[in-house]
């Protein structure tokens, strides 16, 4: 059976980082957005509508998306449930192939089966807002207060997909195998200490 | 400044080894049961009331303690704050004389100032169930149901106790660096990752 790491993480905290780099130090396969790239391109829907439905949540989406025209939520109420289930059959594929690490998407919950090292990555407000002023993509300039707002929507669509395939809360700690505060960490500096870590649960697990 | 570990610990979840195996493996000085020892001597009591009303909690200990001689309630409710504020200063002495590892007694909240790695030691309650049936006393064979009970009572008493000292509560995990799930892991075998975790950690903080 191959070797599975789950992460979930609160927006601004890392956890994308600590993914990334611990995949590569563990020579696994890294799954985040490349998942919805393939939904689009298998569904031949377009990958931000994909993204936004299966990253944000029906709820979070649907006023976004459809705002100006509401004869479209039929056709949306449809087409969420299945891609949500590609989302995990596909998932699933990818686990069954090779070691891999997945970023969100609910893979903790999908692949529980296969007993994955689970991870949550948090931080206090005042790191993440740090890290995100320090990331945000050029042109973006959101003020503190914004920054926060969208830091809690996206934490709560988070939340709110998560729910919809596990029957715990992602907030939970018994959800997890390790939880990780990354306030004030310096994520590259911790990554051969958890690369033992998994190293040494995954030979018991 | 010193180097300073706490652990908090659901009961039977391995805190305990995971504190002594990293203290020795990072050369910190170890404190658990020892301040009650020397509290009692201190103050010339009764070592196992000091270890009673220290550990298990003031409104935890009292019925127990006093159920057949309601006259000494008043001499104990005047010990406990006294006691209690005895085990800080000793935490503080102690945290300024080496580097060190704290299990249990508040010590995350009255050392706070000092920037400790705060950790916590859990796990699902088959497995403490498991570790506690392997290290039971010799003589003691209790059921699972009494176990339980035990378990519970202990870690409900180290709440109150924790709150007695910090304004957080001791199973958030804000309050922690790090949380870790102890569910069917051998704590021998994460030590060096822990150890790494640690020596990084303070590289930065």
């Amino acid at each position: 059976m191959h070797r599975i790491i789950t992460i979930n993480r609160e927006f601004g905290s890392g956890g994308r980082e600590i993914g990334k780099r611990l995949a590569e130090a563990l020579s696994m396969s890294y799954y985040d957005h490349e998942i919805c790239t393939k939904i689009a391109k298998e569904s031949n829907l377009d990958e931000n509508y994909v993204s936004n439905l299966v990253e944000k949540g029906i709820s979070n989406t649907m006023p976004l998306t459809f705002s100006n025209s509401i004869s479209l939520i039929p056709a949306f109420v449809e087409t969420a449930p299945l891609l949500l289930a590609k989302q995990h059959k596909l998932i699933k594929e990818l686990a069954g192939k090779s070691d891999c690490l997945f970023v969100g998407r609910g893979a903790d919950a999908v692949l529980a089966e296969l007993n994955p090292l689970r991870i949550f990555v948090y931080a206090e407000e005042a790191s993440k807002l740090k890290r995100c002023h320090e990331r945000a993509p050029e042109g973006e300039n959101l003020s503190d207060k914004e920054l926060i707002r969208k830091m809690k929507q996206i934490d709560r669509a988070r939340a709110t997909n998560h729910d919809l395939v596990a029957d715990y809360d992602w907030n939970d700690k018994f959800a997890y195998d390790l939880l990780i505060n990354t306030t004030n960490v310096e994520i590259k500096s911790i990554i051969p200490s958890l690369t033992a870590y998994a190293d040494a649960w995954f030979k018991q697990s």
